[in-house]
């Protein structure tokens, strides 16, 4: 045995870090720290003077920064034709929702202004905002079609979001949500639907395109008996559902998604503790979504205290849209859950890392900083991780870790 | 006489571009424009066809982006020691203001930091900050003293904000609030105004270290016969004055300010017609600052309709502050302008520019796009002005040109 055996081999060491690892969804910190990195992997985490004799092939010394693990966007509608600044604009100078809807406007414009648009532009456009993301300190996002709503649109979408992951050093999962809203061919919504089934998450799930199906359950959506049919062909096609549901009125639609084990959840303005419950004993995460809140000026918050009572996980991720929530940091939503929901900073950052995680079924292998795990971490430029919650806007990442390579 | 006598000389010329010009406060778009600057002055700026024959020693075809004057925030207090993320993780996690302001917490808090810090300390933890303000657009900040309130620990903080405008390209405007709050040292407020009448204004004046004179009237501060006695003395000498007024109350200290030419008066929550009036008169800008209405959940807005009848000009800003206002950028605010208060994205631009000049008695140089302006201008990755109030953060910047130089 040579005496390299006995040496721990690394590709690149962290050290002069204070660490919040996340484990179990708390700070669990880790002051005066060190992470080893091999393979792309976290191969070794913990205090500085605890660290094994090593070998490696970078070192870095971070001035104290802190480290917590790359932030994951878990809810975006990113990939999307056009913008809809023309409408915020219309509004604020007095225009009507009915008016603009009466021109076009509203979702039809998103998903007409996605249609025409070529697959090389949506990727332009689509790569400016992830970017910003990324920016931010975001090192997994989920991306959503809906603004196809048909099948060759919505794989466009779906191929878009994949160009995006294999062009930039960010970890992309793809949701179809062709169940969004109503195609303009379509007058009958369970006809769309019976399309949705036959046609379109089959081909989808045999392309493999998606990692999750998402419908929108609401009066102006679908109905919970709607969704249950799509979301039971996805479970046919062995693809996890969820949901955005609750948002603007008290359908059920999260206890349904419970009982079809939904990942997440997501809105939950106007959710039940029967709903609630339903979502505890299902290990169905709330994904809330503060940016859409605060944009379309509700009043009603999601009920923080029922959700911490029956121990439901919470996410909190941007929305990303061009309509209700037109949001390009993560770090900013984790302020309005603080400011507008009442979340402590460690919940949100729970939320943005581990429960982030849960919410697209990867926390086996992300949102924590644990060893085994991969290696996504952010160096921040801040005393303490309560930081990233109370700072509006700013740039605090100082170094950005992409499965062990730092990247932009 | 030479060829070159017939060409407009130029240093730069960016062209491929459209221009928000920002002229009378409103967005006097030139669509397909051109820009020259010479000496860091707008040279010549209109439709890119009728440019006259020129020689420049560089030229940008920046492809179509939109360019906007550079954005201008007129109310900062940029330079603190320490922050008070801590604070905010308490009071999220239950802890009272009152068990707060008994540790020793609050503008306390600030206070004491910035007293303990020294002048290094400062400017690089606030030149973090002001990087990002500049990162997102700006290209003047007015940085407030008033975490010093002592003659010495007051000059060294308007000599930090003195040394960032010298270290990096960025306009900064300095402003003496010794008006801000108590300090530890006195328990008489009518003593502490003598000792700023007496000692600090006639020092900082006499140094040159301040542009102009700032107070913060509130029960909790200063009333408005205390701040007129401070007002007197800077107007003796020749400093203009403006104020922190009607945040949480009606003192009626707007209208007090506007008697003495403030430049502006700020926060406004609860101003009354009256004191709208006055202030139109006077020319006062009205200074609205969304951080601070959101993150301390303000329920009353200012009264935009009596603002906009009286015609006041309304100027938007940061309020950058460890307590009330942890913001980092100006766009944001302009977003939360728009969507807290009602404002236009047009409104919301000339408050960032034309109108935030004016509060500052910079417009007959700075504010908009003119001949014989400064040549501070941003171009934007946006494909209308709108969008730089709709988005939610996100890296807009694609070039940003301060004095006519390129930078950041
Ligand atoms: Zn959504
Ligand atoms: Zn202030």
């Amino acid at each position: 045995m040579t005496q390299s055996d006995d040496l721990m081999q690394l590709d690149s060491l962290w050290r002069g870090i204070h660490v919040a690892t996340m484990k179990d969804g708390k700070y669990s910190t880790i002051e005066n720290a060190a992470i080893g990195v091999h393979g792309g992997r976290i191969a070794w985490i913990g205090p500085a003077d605890q660290l094994p004799r090593y070998q490696t092939q970078q070192e870095h010394d971070m001035a104290g920064c802190w480290v917590t693990p790359g932030l994951i966007d878990c809810h975006t509608h990113l990939v999307f034709g056009g913008n809809r600044a023309g409408e915020f604009e219309q509004r604020l100078n007095g225009v009507s929702y009915q008016d603009i809807a009466a021109q076009g406007g509203g979702i039809a414009a998103s998903v007409s202004a996605t249609r025409a648009a070529s697959e090389a532009d949506l990727v332009a456009s689509s790569k400016r905002r992830l970017q910003s993301l990324m920016r931010d300190g975001v090192t997994t996002v989920e991306i959503k079609s809906g603004y196809g709503l048909s099948l060759e649109s919505e794989l466009k979408m779906l191929r878009v979001a994949t160009t995006l992951g294999n062009e930039l050093p960010v970890t992309i999962k793809r949701t179809c949500l062709a169940a969004h809203a109503m195609p303009p061919e379509f007058d009958d919504k369970d006809r769309y639907i019976d399309y949705l089934c036959h046609e379109v998450l089959p081909k989808v799930a045999t392309l493999g395109m998606a990692d999750a199906v998402d419908a929108f359950c609401e009066h102006i959506a679908f109905s919970p008996e709607q969704v249950e049919r799509y979301f039971q062909t996805a479970g046919q096609l062995g693809l996890p559902v969820k949901l955005h549901a609750e948002q603007l009125s008290a359908l059920g639609g999260s206890a349904m998604a419970a009982r079809y084990q939904a990942l997440s959840a997501d809105h939950l303005e106007f959710i039940t503790e029967d709903d609630v419950k339903a979502m505890a004993s299902a290990g169905t995460v709330a994904v809330l979504l503060p940016g859409a809140f605060y944009t379309l000026k509700e009043t009603q918050r999601p009920p923080m205290s029922l959700l911490r009572e029956h121990g439901v996980k919470i996410a909190i991720a941007t929305d990303a849209n061009p309509g209700t929530s037109p949001a390009l940091s993560l770090r900013l939503m984790m302020n309005m859950a603080c400011t507008l929901f009442g979340m402590t900073p460690e919940e949100a950052l729970a939320g943005t890392t581990l429960n982030a995680a849960n919410a697209l079924g990867m926390a086996h292998t992300h949102g924590s900083l644990e060893m085994g795990k991969v290696a996504d971490f952010i160096c921040w430029d801040v005393e303490s991780p309560g930081e990233l919650s109370y700072w509006l806007g700013g740039d605090l990442v100082k170094q950005r870790i992409q499965q062990g390579i730092i990247s932009l």
